[in-house]
């Protein structure tokens, strides 16, 4: 029943979700930082957490309020195979609250830790299911747009949330992105209630049109497109006041060349695109001195559109 | 300064915008009907509209209140060529306010026949603009989604009317269409004042799904994708009380196998996609017996999405 191995190390990939245009069903990985999980044979019967290092947070051990332990339960579950001994160990890696998917990466580590653990009895896709499942434990709601990317890599598309429907687009070669954490406190349900629960009819067009755009964009690689394509016209405003300093940060990325420059998530992360390296790096740098200039602390990720995903290290 | 050519005659095909789920950036061209028109050079100098043909209706002969005349003139403006003599002769032959796009079809073909008249001074992609304000004349907005997929062809996506910014979506093999056209009077304005001009966050993200999901399959000839993503959350329920039996018709159609079965445009026609033309006939019949057992009189044409637009003929 038990594979040879007596113990695997994944790692899950942080991940920008939103993508501008694409609230609630876009998101994409990036390199670092990510979470790291250990999943080893047990001695009693059941999943347990074991060790959780790398945050100040009390985050549950009981494996069902966890989101690396939910959506391996159920995984262990479908597979008739809940009453194996199997020990987690959870290395958080990055931070909580910042709008890059920390608890998703988990999640997605969680499962597929589980999953290399038992030999593999599931493909990496067939995965996804279980590692939205696992991400629902942090809030309740079940969106892939976070954990999703964080397992398969790429950019996914999230068709349908409650179906599982999901699509990976094409990564255009090249594209670099730059994400910049400062270091302020944006509760996800403050996020969500300065939303407003209706949009106008003219913002549903102008988005629809932009989020159509982009994603032919990428299958074009056509990076004119795709940067007239990025503009966000129903989130960032909205949540843009929670962002110390939102525009004159967007401002700096634009005129150092950015395609775009927006909102992680629900931040208070942010992101933007660029068409190599050498800008990306000169955005994350002035965007971080800005920062610093206003007495906030911050950090800069820099990566190419990571399109591997959660991997067994 | 005149070209060799005394005359010139061009076509221009019908259209169904909003496809689903691309309430006003999205429009196909399918291979007939269209209208008709003949440029040709005048004795007086200036655009004259000399005969329209084919309708009852009383179309104005004024260019800069016809949708033919309107584009043409502007074309002629910008080339600094308004003083040429030109006269246009206009023959209807698709019905008004059908939803297929009639007055985009006249105003594709105007702008294309002045055109070919002079020369062809501008590219076909360069008319797109021209063509867009002549529609205008009919009811004096700005949106593309039929008359420049009747000019160019192809699935048109517009990504913002007010910069005539469209990209011309790849049209996967095989795919059939079949139109149906109720002889039932919706007036455009009617079919406005229906639709409620906000809408849910959850509708927009199931919306933005579905079209961001329906290009990824035009790009990759998904047709289980494109199937689920033609699902409109927010124009079709408004609208179907407009047109009389469309729950039931749209219930026939699915029923045999067609992708999708929804309103074309502002309506009353009505379309639906099918992997092949067998379908799409089979669709056409039924639809169309069901129609004449309500004591409705119907058309229906059958046809591949058409990439070529309007021509010279």
């Amino acid at each position: 029943m038990k594979s040879k191995q007596q113990a695997v190390r994944v790692f899950a990939p942080a991940t920008v979700a939103n993508v501008a245009v694409g609230y609630d069903i876009l998101g994409f990985a990036i390199d670092s930082p990510g979470d790291e999980i250990i999943a080893r044979w047990g001695d009693e019967p059941g999943l347990r957490i074991t060790k959780i290092k790398g945050t100040n947070k009390q985050l549950p051990k009981d494996p069902a309020k966890n989101t690396a332990g939910l959506g391996a339960l159920r995984l262990l579950q479908d597979l008739g195979k809940e009453d194996l001994g199997i020990e987690l160990e959870i290395y958080k890696k990055m931070p909580f609250g910042s709008g890059m998917g920390s608890s998703a990466a988990s999640a997605a580590a969680g499962v597929l830790a589980v999953n290399e653990l038992l030999g593999k009895p599931l493909q990496k896709r067939e995965l996804a299911k279980y590692a939205v499942i696992g991400e629902s434990a942090a809030d309740g709601a079940i969106h892939g747009d976070n954990v999703i990317p964080s397992l398969l890599g790429g950019i996914i598309l999230i068709r349908d949330n409650e179906s599982f429907d999901f699509v990976k687009l094409p990564v255009p070669r090249g594209l670099s992105v730059f994400v910049i954490y400062p270091e302020i406190e944006i509760l996800t349900k403050d996020a969500r209630a300065v939303l407003s629960d209706q949009v106008s009819l003219s913002q549903l067009i102008a988005q629809t049109g932009n989020i159509a755009a982009f994603v032919a964009s990428l299958y074009t690689s056509d990076l004119d497109l795709m940067r007239k394509s990025l503009q966000d016209h129903v989130i960032e405003s909205q949540r843009a006041q929670l962002i110390p300093h939102f525009y004159e940060l967007q401002q700096t990325a634009l005129e150092l060349g950015a395609m775009n420059y927006t909102i992680s998530g629900a931040g208070p992360s942010m992101f933007g695109f660029a068409q190599n390296t050498l800008i990306a790096e000169e955005c994350a740098t002035a965007i971080t001195a800005k920062l610093t200039d206003h007495g906030i602390v911050s950090h800069s990720y820099l990566s190419p559109i990571n399109t591997q995903g959660a991997y067994k290290m």
